[in-house]
C-alpha cells in the first residue's frame, strides 16, 4: 500500500482535480493542481489548486471564505487525475450556486442560486 | 436558454469531462473530449472521448462493451468543463473496478474488483 503522491503524473506540470461533496456526492467543481498545490492540500487539509489563467497557486475560499475541507483524496487508475472529497463551506461556484455544474448543455439552469455573486467577493 | 455547445471552450482542442453515475452519483472516470467527441456524444447518446496518448477519438465501451448511455450533460460556469451523467454498463475502469478512483492517495484500495482486467478486453 505505497503512498501514491510520488507516482502522480502531471501534464505540463498540472493534474486535473474533480471536487465532490463527501456527503451528498454532488460534483462541485473542477480545477487543476500542480505538485505544490497537491502537497499543500495534503499538509493543510484544505483544497489548493493552480490557476492556469492567473498562473498562480490558490487556496479555495481564501477570498470568499468558501473553504473546502478535505475528507479524502482518491487517485485514478492512471495516476493522472485526482478526486477531492470535501466538506464545502458556502457554495463552490463563484456565481453563487452550490456546484459549478448548474446548467445542462441545453442551457437549462438546474440548481437554485444560493448567493448573489456580488456578495461573495465583497466580504 | 441558449444551447451551450457553441460556447464551449477547448484548451489545445480538448475539454475535460467528468463522468458520474446518474443514479448512485459515484464519479466513474475522467477523460478529455474534442468537439467531435462532444458532438457524437450528443447525437448518439453514448459517451465519446478523445485520447491524448493514442491521439484518436474513442467511444467508451467500443472494445469492452462497457458503454456509457448519456442521461444528461452539464456544463460548468466557465464553459470549459463537462459533466456526463451516465448509465454505465459493466465497470467504468479498465482495471475491473466500478470507478477509476478505486484508491486513496495513501494507496488503500477502497472498491471491490468486479472483473479480471484480462477478461475485459478478451471478449
Amino acid at each position: 500500500m505505497p503512498d501514491l503522491f510520488p507516482s502522480l503524473k502531471y501534464h505540463d506540470g498540472l493534474i486535473p482535480v474533480i471536487v465532490q461533496d463527501a456527503k451528498t456526492l454532488q460534483v462541485l467543481m473542477f480545477a487543476f493542481a500542480n505538485e505544490e498545490a497537491v502537497s499543500l492540500t495534503r499538509s493543510t487539509g484544505y483544497a489548493h489548486y493552480f490557476s492556469r489563467s492567473r498562473n498562480k497557486l490558490w487556496k479555495k475560499g481564501e477570498e470568499s471564505g468558501h473553504l473546502q475541507k478535505i475528507v479524502r483524496i482518491c487517485v485514478d487508475c492512471d495516476e493522472d487525475c485526482l478526486l477531492y472529497l470535501v466538506e464545502q463551506t458556502g457554495c463552490a461556484c463563484h456565481e453563487g450556486y452550490a456546484s459549478c455544474f448548474f446548467r445542462t448543455m441545453e442551457g437549462e439552469v438546474i440548481l437554485p442560486r444560493l448567493k448573489d455573486p456580488a456578495d461573495i467577493y465583497s466580504r
